[in-house]
């Protein structure tokens, strides 16, 4: 049997990279969990985003999948290399692809970086483009709301359009050539967010970019699924199961099942 | 000590990857390998690039590279896997990074490939693509004469504007979204290539594709060269040192040392 890609995210973020690996890797089956019940990560403590990552893991770890993909930014910044230690598996977070594609496209050297506050509190981005290339400039900005209107189902439309602009106003007249979405909720924005950044600026999309990392490393690996038949993917939420499937389902553009999964309290804490 | 990337190609046209490599990882020291004498490959047997592409890899490996990246598509299409078995470091190609941004960029799922007879003739490209994405429509030509024009120090002007207008005359009428630069040199001439395919067409450079992909590698297997002073860079070729040296500084705006390495008769059949 296929062994499946694992893909989490604190909600419906990750949904993102789900369509990206189902567009550019048609033929890998995929599992995916999203915590729609303890949605945002953004504000929590990293103990806390670390504890609730190792529980997605843990549960993922039963379908005896072929890599863990943290496809949250959040959790990519606090707890990826926890997981790694943990895990025999490659573990690919969103925060180096979305890196690497900047240090990539940018000429000016000067790339921005829009995220949750979690995200950008962790100076993640930061440390993965300097490590990289140290003379890399970076901007970046936390822009907490954009997570509250995806997980609503909102992605373009008068409230949507207004939010935006007033929370990029001052960061677009910035120096950048680039913008890192560091957040897999905000490609659902990324319309909006292209029109008020402008023209100049190319946005980098993680989703599309881990994506296109798991085909690199599944491939170096030989572990890319080279034959067989349409697979068929797995969705657990741990929050409202309908919610999730109406959000996914225009995403995806395809029917999906989604099984709810209930914490536990002894399981929380 | 920095053990360093190993990098071949049949001539020049493989110090695009390098100059990609220096932008995108600048804490990385290269090892480069031009086989001047020997270019082009692209008209040459299966069996004769094999055997010259094994024999550059034995000269590099005294250097003992943490990497070895086949900067040559030719090379990649018909010795990648014969390499990959006989050497314990990874080894990279310039084709699977080229296919794999094309099924990123696609929209329309057409896609077109440029490069020698050697490399189009192999299927490699097609194979690439269409093993990770079978919907993939793949519109191929072979454009030899480009490679003899680099080799000649002839990157744009009237001579080169009008070759490449007329080799992709007809090819340019057909329904692509992107075109994979299926060939080390070609990245030299983009600036015309581009304009002869018009804006429509996103031009997909290996060179820039496979740095890219060399970081993700390196990355994962905690390879990267995270600290550490200026790299210094060497630079063999086996052809005319001085006509090598020409191009590489115009290309890569920098003073290098280039040692020249002669062939012995014994060593070639």
């Amino acid at each position: 049997m296929q062994r499946a890609i694992a893909i989490l995210d604190s909600g419906v973020g990750g949904l993102t990279v789900v369509k990206e690996v189902m567009r550019q890797l048609p033929r890998e089956k995929i599992i995916y969990f999203g915590d729609t019940a303890r949605t945002p990560y953004g504000p929590r403590s990293s103990e806390e985003v670390v504890m609730f990552t190792r529980q997605i893991v843990d549960y993922l770890l039963q379908f005896g999948p072929k890599m863990i993909v943290i496809a949250c930014n959040t959790a990519t910044a606090v707890a990826l290399q926890e997981v790694r230690k943990s895990v025999s598996v490659p573990v690919v977070g969103v925060i180096h692809p979305g890196a690497r594609t900047a240090i990539k496209t940018t000429r000016t050297g000067i790339v921005g970086v829009i995220g949750t506050e979690g995200t950008i509190r962790s100076g993640a981005y930061e440390q993965a483009l300097q490590e990289i290339s140290p003379q890399t400039e970076v901007l970046s900005l936390a822009c907490p709301t954009f997570v509250t209107l995806v997980e609503r189902g909102l992605f373009n439309g008068e409230e949507v359009r207004k939010e935006i602009g007033c929370v990029l106003e001052l960061f677009r007249k910035q120096p950048m050539d680039c913008l890192i979405l560091g957040c897999t909720h905000y490609p659902f924005l990324a319309d909006v967010i292209g029109e008020v950044m402008g023209p100049e600026v190319s946005l980098i999309n993680s989703a599309e970019e881990t994506a296109r990392e798991i085909s690199t490393i599944l491939s170096h690996s030989g572990q890319l699924a080279l034959t067989g038949e349409q697979p068929i993917h797995q969705f657990f939420c741990s929050g409202d199961p309908k919610l999730f499937q109406r959000i996914a389902q225009s995403w995806l553009e395809e029917q999906i099942k989604v099984t709810p999964i209930v914490w536990q309290v002894s399981r929380l804490y």
